[in-house]
Formats: structure tokens, C-alpha cells, sequence
């Protein structure tokens, strides 16, 4: 019998949130699962890492899926999981399900996205799955279907090196079908709520899709109810721009 | 008299660091300068944001230039300085001086390069400077022309549309150069430390330039006493994989 498949799994709404368990619940159909995820919700940690103080693991599940919670960042949780959990490099890095899109730049600010960068860094394929969604309780099983699909497509294609998959679902009872997109431009506005203090903001925001007619992007993919995977690379190198800067050189 | 170019300061290092202080002094020189970083050490904050939590800010100085402390993350510091703090939008935005390098991946870990990231994405040209060093305090005049000459040509000339300059300085008493690159490929390992208490672990770690020979990439400038300026996109998408992912649509 050929060996299965070793699938690590972590995310950003921490190890409780809902749909890392779904997320769980269905790779354990084609692999073996590790989960190493947050204590608790790290929304907007980025690819954060934390120096100096001491980062805790704990394993909670031995049976079925080993799953241990981390006090660090996602990608801490990666770090850790490939150099002090996992039995052998995974074959397969999967994150999410986020409750919450991570299209356009808000990729950037994404602790999901940080997952599957981490794993990529690491020469490990890897996916995030988020969901455009304000609700704590969701129902994924319109989107169960396109997860295993993309999962087993990475772990029978692979991926290029250096290059990982962002997939993200519009909130809608039948998916209207599943594109290959581009980052939209966007712009996150009106960004900060005034507290009852002097001199304290709380984070709100308002996004907007600054191509809104392009029907290559993710955000009019999920605008149009579709599915969209987003290959994304780690070198964020403008090469277009190295030739006109050479004034600058000595 | 024409006015003064409008400038905005951050970091990762905290706002008491000694870079931050340079380059304000520096950049006292070229415009009228406001500092909004975090009220101290972020480092390895990335892109991170931070909800939920109120951010509070605080007027450290109002003569020459002013000087504010944050709470927040360093893109919360950008995100409110130009929200709440500066009279209009900023011509320039810099960022640093990083006492450690944020070349090749390490970049994605980097508050210094969120700083430009989170500008870039507000339509602000905006430069990252970074430091090779390990010590907190470092003698940083080998480097000023350099930062003061990029700083100039970026007021002058712009830069393309959601396209920032992340450079890099070695630690030396005279640069060998100023060289404009792309971002090496690396990878950190063997990156935990194991505490006296079980379970627990500190960050650290080995970085490994993936391709040492290549002599057009960041790493390699620093590595022989140059500065190295790589212009970033925020855009991550990887184009070449759109068509093979194809097979994927529905």
C-alpha cells in the first residue's frame, strides 16, 4: 500500500475557530493530518513572527488528526510544526478556512496567506482558503467539493517552485463556478473608528476594488459568486523597474 | 517659494530607536517631517494590523518635527498618521533605519517593509532603509549620502504605481557601492531554540542564500559591502501559472 499523504494544516482564527475543523475534517480523506494552529484568534498577523519571548506548544487531540495549539503567529506555527512535530516534510500545506476574504491586498495583512507563504519558503505546496464572511458560524459544505478538488490537484501536479495557491469563496449557497485569477488593485479607506478616548482608534474600514470592470481578478470573481485561486509567488521583486534605477547605481 | 515636500516616518524598531532618529535628521533636510512608529519594539511585525484592540496615539514632540507614538503595529502607525495625523497626503514615505537587513525572504517578516507595503498601497511613494547589523546602537554615517541621494530621486522621479524601493546596507565603514537588485532566494532553518521548560521555544535561526553565485540579487550586494536598492510590487500574483491552472475552472 503506498504511503498517504502527509497533510500539515494551520490558520489565523486559531485552533477553535469553525473552519479549521472543516478544513481538518476533509483532508483527513486524503491524507494523514497534523493541525498546529494559534490558541486563539490572530486576525491580521501577516507573516508576524515573535522574537525573543518563548513560544508554547501543546499538543490537545492524539487520536485521528494530532492537533496542537500554539501560543505564537501562524507562521510561527509553521515553523514550528515542520522542525518539531511533523514526522517527515509534508507533502501538502493547507490554511483557513478564514473566516473573512483574503482577496486583493488584503492578502497582505492575512495570517492565512502568512501560513501557506511559510510553507512555500520551505519548499512545502501549499493552499489558503478563506471565505468572504462576517460570521463566526458558517456553512462550508457549498465550498467542500472545490477544496478537494484543488487539494488533490496540488498533490498530484505539485506546484512551482516558490509559488503557492490563494483561494478564496464568495458566501453563497451553489458556488457560480470556480476561476484562475490575478490580485485586484484595492485600497482599504476610512479606516479608523474614534473610541470615547482622546487619541484611541479602533480598525474598521471600508475596501474598494480599484479596477472594478476587470474580470481577471479575485474580487470580481467572489463579486460574481464565483471561486477564485490566486497563484502567488514569494519574490516580490518590480522587475520592470531595475533597468530605470541603474542611475542610482555606483 | 515653492513648498517643502511633506515626509512621513515609521518603523519597526520602535520610536526611540537610534535608526529613526537618523533618518528624521536626515529627512529634516529634504521636507517637512512627521514621525508616527510604534512605542516600541515590533520587530518582525510584518503587515500586520491590529483589530478589534483601540490604538492609541500620542504627541511626543511638536517642535521641528513632530513626533508621535502608537501602540499599534508599524502598518497601523501608517494607517493612522495618514488617516488622523499628517494635513495632507505625504510626498514621500521612509521607513527605518532597520537595525537588522530585511533582504531576500526575510522581507516578508519585516514591519520596516510593511511600512512601505501599507504607503504603496495608499498611492505614496515610500523606501525602506535596513541595516546588516546586529547591535543597537551603530555608526550610520557611511550610509547617509546614499539614503539622502535615493530619498532625493524618488521625490523627483516617482515611482510606478503600487511599486515601493526596499534597500539594504551592509555593515562597513565605506559601501563598495550601491547596486539595484532583485530579491534573492533564501531560506532560514534550524530555527528554534529549545527552553529549560518542555514545550516551549525561542526563535532564531540560519539563513541560507539559495543562490549564492547569482551577483544581481540583494544578498549578494550586501554580502560584498554594497548597498542594494530592490524596487518591490504589491501585486504577488505569479502570471505564469494562470493558464496551466486553467484545468481548475468551472
Amino acid at each position: 500500500m503506498a504511503t498517504r499523504p502527509l497533510i500539515l494544516i494551520s490558520n489565523d482564527d486559531g485552533v477553535q475557530a469553525q473552519g479549521i475543523g472543516v478544513l481538518t475534517r476533509l483532508m483527513t480523506l486524503l491524507g494523514d493530518v497534523y493541525v498546529v494552529a494559534p490558541d486563539s484568534a490572530r486576525s491580521g498577523a501577516s507573516c508576524a513572527i515573535t522574537p525573543i519571548i518563548p513560544v508554547r506548544l501543546k499538543q490537545i487531540q492524539s487520536r485521528g488528526p494530532q492537533i496542537f495549539s500554539c501560543t505564537g503567529t501562524p507562521v510561527d506555527c509553521v515553523k514550528l510544526a515542520l522542525e518539531k512535530v511533523v514526522p517527515r516534510q509534508p507533502d501538502l500545506v493547507v490554511s483557513g478556512i478564514n473566516h473573512g476574504d483574503n482577496a486583493s491586498v488584503s492578502l497582505h495583512y492575512s495570517g492565512t496567506v502568512g501560513v501557506i507563504l511559510e510553507a512555500c519558503m520551505k519548499g512545502v505546496p501549499a493552499i489558503a482558503f478563506s471565505l468572504r464572511t462576517r460570521q463566526q458560524r458558517c456553512d462550508f459544505s457549498p465550498y467542500e467539493d472545490t477544496i478537494l478538488e484543488v487539494a488533490r490537484y496540488v498533490l498530484e501536479n505539485g506546484l512551482p517552485q516558490d509559488v503557492c495557491l490563494n483561494v478564496n469563496f464568495p458566501q453563497v449557497e451553489r458556488l457560480a463556478g470556480v476561476r484562475v485569477c490575478r490580485q485586484a488593485r484595492g485600497n482599504w479607506h476610512q479606516e479608523w473608528l474614534e473610541t470615547d478616548e482622546r487619541g484611541a482608534y479602533c480598525l474598521t474600514g471600508n475596501f474598494e476594488n480599484l479596477e472594478p470592470e476587470a474580470d481577471d481578478t479575485d474580487y470580481w470573481a467572489l463579486d460574481h459568486d464565483m471561486a477564485a485561486i490566486t497563484p502567488m509567488q514569494l519574490d516580490m521583486t518590480y522587475y520592470p523597474q531595475i533597468d530605470v534605477l541603474k542611475t542610482l547605481q555606483k
